[in-house]
């Protein structure tokens, strides 16, 4: 995997070629975007990954009947502000009827849509002004409705998450791009939260599913805000086979160079919603080194990303590596803690044996940085792994004690 | 086990007989009382359970060795402010010192000692302060110093927490009071927090030790204030024998007595502790009932009650029954959310079959009490199990972005 053969560039789910997109305003939010969509102008074929909650919204169930029947796709139509999430029959006659509209709207098969909700958990979506907005959005799509899209999927996200890149596989450009949101019950262990991509490879069904579920391995679930796992989490692939290369597979060095670039869309739009994460002031990357297995390390690392005392003493910049100590002492992973050294960013705080290094006045400068690397070496192996996470403020209690009024 | 049979007195760690305590300033914190001494006036036996983290601090390492020597116990020296925890062979060292000036100023044999540290993690203890304190200390207990000891082993803790309660055994009253302290790092599926109960019985070692590893199940493991397990956590009881009842046995009934004697002030003080959570205002009882099991039902209203989703909406008496039924989505039970009922207090808001019945008015009123019970009712068989939390505000991360300052 060549990362210098990845090349960023602007846009996002309209980056490849023969995708279009929009976002309106359809009356489910009070003032922002609500309705996005996703069109491809032919036919492409799908992947996804869904949450692992055995609570699941409406939408997940019929995406998933959806791609059973068929993995071709053509659309995907999200809302935010509602979502779709333990309202029952009537949530699923609903999340149908959104396909319907969709399709209907782009003269497209019924299986041929795919939907998505976000927001508020356990209301009936206001059906009307979905279908109205369908309608008038799907005439509305263009090459660089994008943005519109990126904006109409945000619910208390501050800043709109769109990445894309491209690279050559023999002489056919490959184009990959996407766009996620936010930014609470953002937890691993399943691909959290939403996020859409799109690329105009030709590619393999099976290659293509491989690819995401491993990409959203190193990405979405390597990110934490809350530890709370939402029930509506998703992301979608599309590939519509535009570029015209020869067919990518799996285990060959084309596949490879795919799935570096579908990585690197993922990974950058995880990092920006743990940026945005609710009330986060600063980004941290937790990374444990020195374990006997990249799991463990993982285990460890979301210990500390997930622990309450430890994320308010980085709001503080308070220097507590008794903290994050601790919090791999419960992680539940086998280590000696007289081995383990802490360092933040560069600043070497604990060493092993118990030795406390810490300049306190270094210590808090280094903190007080946005980004914060807490490096923890176990010295008990090779393996390692991050988690990126931010702080816990004020801020994400004041927006989550009243998210719904 | 018949509760009425047991009553409630005033008092903490000397109700029963044979028992002087008391705790004073030495320096270690700024201003309140930080060192706290029990002594049983004749030799008791002891019990104990100590934290699972796999970072232990020293003065646990140290009780764990004295329990093996011997299960006699004559004191216990408690200082707050200053955890001796990731302090390595300095600390071992330091533990054992306060031991041994322990026992010299009460004129006991070195194994009859049994010590505990709170506060700040990775700092060496002042020892200078301490010997002295407890040396000026041990010339001062009394029968009525209980509430003196309580208040040195307070913390981050707003109010002391002690217990107190009687109960006859043939022509024998027996008591059994003690205290504790709380207030973050409080987390379930350990002995969490320090907390040091006496009592006058007479009773076997191993039923001693059987009655609280039961009691501390139904009590400190069923509370979580943040979710975080602490490396100094502990619960110890002494027993004297100065009631002198018949020897208490297990599988008898003076030993189901003994036990719900103990439960009764452990979960007394357990939920004091979350009553006391750092930056709580209201106490939170979440209890699922309908489970296959009590571990599922534990498990499921753990997931609930460490939930910051849920603890921010409860903060804001905000009805969101969706992050409630989407927690116990991912706290890895089965069951089946299209069975499942929430109610907060007796107001029904969440019925089978997605039925939404939320009056927002009274939810509101409901959750803008100091009490607030969530009951999660999975219809999945007549299991139950109760955990007890408390909400997440401003003033918890007000409190741990500085602890150490």
């Amino acid at each position: 995997m060549r990362l210098d053969e990845i090349q960023e560039c602007a846009g996002g789910v309209t980056a490849a070629k023969g995708f279009v997109a929009g976002g309106l305003y359809c009356g489910i939010r009070k003032v922002k975007k609500d309705i996005a969509l996703v069109h491809s102008t032919t036919p492409a074929i799908a992947a996804g990954v869904f949450t692992l909650n055995k609570v699941v919204a409406a939408p997940l169930v019929v995406d998933k009947l959806q791609l059973q029947k068929s993995n071709v796709c053509s659309a995907i139509v999200i809302n935010s502000g509602n979502a779709n999430a333990c309202t029952g029959e009537q949530g699923l006659k609903d999340a149908w009827t959104m396909v319907d509209t969709t399709a209907r709207a782009l003269h497209l098969p019924q299986e041929q849509v795919l939907i998505s909700s976000t927001g508020v958990i356990g209301q009936y979506l206001p059906m009307e002004k979905i279908n109205k907005g369908i309608r008038e959005l799907s005439s509305k799509l263009t090459t660089d409705g994008n943005k519109d899209a990126a904006e109409a999927i945000m619910t208390t996200d501050l800043f709109t998450k769109e990445c894309a890149v491209r690279f050559s596989v023999g002489s056919s450009t490959i184009m990959v791009g996407g766009m996620a949101k936010g930014s609470g019950m953002i937890a691993p262990n399943m691909a959290t939260m939403l996020a859409f991509v799109t690329t105009d490879a030709v590619i393999a069904p099976t290659a293509l599913q491989a690819a995401l579920n491993f990409a959203n391995n190193q990405s979405f679930n390597r990110i934490t805000v809350d530890g709370d796992m939402s029930t509506n989490d998703m992301v979608l692939v599309l590939a519509n086979g535009s570029a015209k290369n020869a067919e990518i597979r799996e285990n060959t060095s084309a596949f490879q160079q795919f799935l570096s670039a579908l990585q690197y869309v993922l990974i950058k739009l995880a990092k920006m919603i743990v940026r945005d994460g609710e009330g986060a002031t600063k980004f941290v990357e937790i990374l444990v080194q020195g374990a006997r297995t990249e799991e463990e390390a993982a285990q460890a690392a979301r210990a500390v990303a997930n622990s309450n005392l430890v994320k308010t003493a980085l709001h503080g910049a308070d220097a507590n590596w008794g903290r994050i100590l601790a919090a791999v002492g419960y992680s539940g992973i086998e280590f000696n803690p007289a081995q383990v050294s802490i360092s933040f960013n560069d600043l070497l705080v604990f060493k092993p044996n118990y030795e406390i290094v810490l300049d306190e006045e270094k210590a808090k400068a280094a903190l007080s940085q946005e980004h914060v690397t807490v490096r923890i070496d176990l010295h008990q192996g090779s393996a390692q792994a991050c988690i990126w996470t931010c702080d816990l403020s004020k801020e994400y209690v004041s927006i989550n004690a009243s998210y719904r009024s």
